[in-house]
């Protein structure tokens, strides 16, 4: 199993934003739709042994965290506004501010009141953590045969809060070079390396 | 210098289509619009010496080719439908049938009366082309400090025609692997890995 955890910074927690403005009116969850489409799109096929976390942190009720389950998932097209709009359903399911169950929203998309913190927590139980960072190691410090859960940013970098709360997991560390790529792009360059083992 | 033409099968050749609805009304003119986001996009950084030809071959008024040129682009931005909106300026622009002077719409966007075969001929003169092919070669076998054209399709398959117009220009063919990725997706598993000179 292959799993992602993409943080949005400032990724509306709310559905009150507009299809047409992705970018400007819901704190760039377009940087976020991306990631969907590179995680589970292949050429007339898609990925079902992989998971996408997506951490929302922005206005007006954080933390939520949508979660995205290839096995399960339907109704999903690779382009950024259909895709924008499975997301907007979820975001208008009610949730209860003092319990956090996790709410089916769509097949294999989930809505939960979970924070980066928690995410983190429950996925280094069961898989490997990879931290995705512009100084770590290289590809082939990593076991492709492990349960690996690989952490990204969204278009800001990790503040030093982040950083330390990572940190506590102990996670691997890699580097895709020197250059510094969208998440989206980075996601397609390690689930191809992934694909052709060179990880 | 790197470029990528990327053919678009039935994509629409008018600005008679709906930002709303890129995949349905324009022929799949999504494929092609995510390309451009995965030819020139880097965090917060854009990719300067490169350019793009989307071939595009669907009704009402094909062949024409709209070219965008990372040297010169201007007002692009990451999400599809702003990118959509640039492409519809391009077809805008009003285009005589006799004359194939190329017409420039925006910063670094142009468009011709350019087919399939006018691009590939085009640019065979001053770089060497690369076909994506299942069954292509290793990376290895591509020189990186070459002038290198990648030639990709959209969501279908060359046709027959096509492959036969391809071979007559002795391109080096290479393989991303066994499995089949979408268009966007090989341009930027291309790019990394010339990035990174495994190629």
């Amino acid at each position: 199993m292959r799993r992602f955890i993409v943080l949005g910074h400032r990724a509306i927690t709310s559905s009150g934003f507009s299809l047409n403005d992705l970018c400007g009116s819901a704190g760039r969850l377009d940087v976020l739709i991306r990631c969907i489409n590179s995680t589970f799109f292949l050429s007339h096929d898609m990925r079902r042994d992989i998971e996408l976390y997506l951490v929302l942190q922005g206005e007006p009720d954080a933390p939520k965290t949508i979660s995205l389950r290839g096995d399960e998932l339907k109704y999903l097209n690779p382009d950024e506004r259909s895709t924008g709009a499975l997301v907007r359903n979820a975001l208008m399911k009610k949730m209860d501010t003092a319990d956090n169950t996790e709410i089916r929203s769509t097949p294999g998309i989930y809505i939960s009141r979970d924070g980066f913190k928690d995410t983190l927590e429950k996925l280094s139980k069961i898989s490997t953590l990879v931290y995705l960072k512009e100084d770590g190691g290289s590809f082939d410090s990593i076991n492709p045969s492990k349960d690996l859960t690989f952490i990204l940013s969204d278009d800001k970098n990790m503040s030093e809060e982040e950083e330390s709360e990572i940190s506590k997991f102990h996670p691997e560390t890699i580097s895709l070079g020197t250059i510094s790529y969208h998440s989206d792009h980075c996601i397609t360059i390690v689930l191809w390396n992934l694909d052709n083992k060179i990880m």
